[in-house]
């Protein structure tokens, strides 16, 4: 199972894509996609939605994970990031891949079984889990691996008996 | 020129279609798109945007005018919808319709010519630049025709010499 994780963004979109096969997390790639202000809204959301289609179908993702956005943030910052997720959830939806929507409260209790976790300690376990030698940077692409595993711990609780 | 004006909303989507020779305007349809809550979010966004693409293909329109949302709005609201206009700015990017997103001042000054118009000033002059014989219900449609005609004003000053 391949999944990619999104960290949205609309100057900065952070991804990244791990293999899991029920036990154990292997790290495959990850990176960000930045736009410049200096194109037009349409055209950023357009290639940032673009740019996570073919990352994948160049990785073969079956499952995108992506970090939604609530009110309780930066409300000037949310409306852009709100429009780049919407144009993810439309462009995955034409090719038939399902996008998952979670908070950060569930991305931090999946990945260190804490919801107060700190940002470190949330890119020290990533770093653990995939097996990395450093913390990934940017933090975007940090976010974007986290997200992936929140994927697949949710996804495998439910595969399992109850 | 056809225009195809959209107030967006997870729930409700208003939309209207407008031509326009320089000159006069005239109407040519209008509607809302409605989505369940008993949908996902990703099948409702893409549904919108994928009924506002077909409308856009079969009335011909060559640009989408839309109403951008902003902070000073229910943030609550603000969310789902900014991912719908995301969505939309994706799909009518695919097909390479350029969307213009319009802030409610600018619509009610094309309108109206007052930045403070009343909701129903604004339903009236539209009624009458289209004559319609009532005003278009339900508000959504009616805001979405607003949007054309916001458009088409905005296009119209820029033809003419200055």
């Amino acid at each position: 199972m391949i999944i990619l994780g999104v960290d949205p963004g609309l100057a900065d979109t952070g991804w990244g894509v791990v293999g899991f096969d029920g036990q154990r997390y292997w790290p495959v790639s990850y990176g960000t996609i930045k736009t410049s202000p200096r194109e037009s809204q349409q055209k950023r959301v357009y290639t940032i939605a673009e740019d996570l289609l073919a990352l994948a179908a160049r990785h073969g993702a079956s499952a995108v994970a992506m970090e939604d956005i609530f009110f309780t943030k930066n409300i000037t910052s949310a409306i852009p990031v709100a429009k780049v997720i919407g144009a993810a959830l439309h462009g995955f939806a034409s090719v038939s891949i399902p996008v998952h929507l979670y908070s950060p409260l569930e991305v931090k209790m999946a990945v260190t079984g804490m919801g107060r976790a700190e940002k470190l300690q949330v890119q020290e376990m990533v770093k653990i889990l995939l097996k990395l030698k450093e913390i990934p940077r940017p933090d975007h692409a940090a976010d974007a691996l986290a997200d992936c595993i929140c994927y697949c711990t949710h996804n495998l609780s439910r595969q399992l008996p109850r």
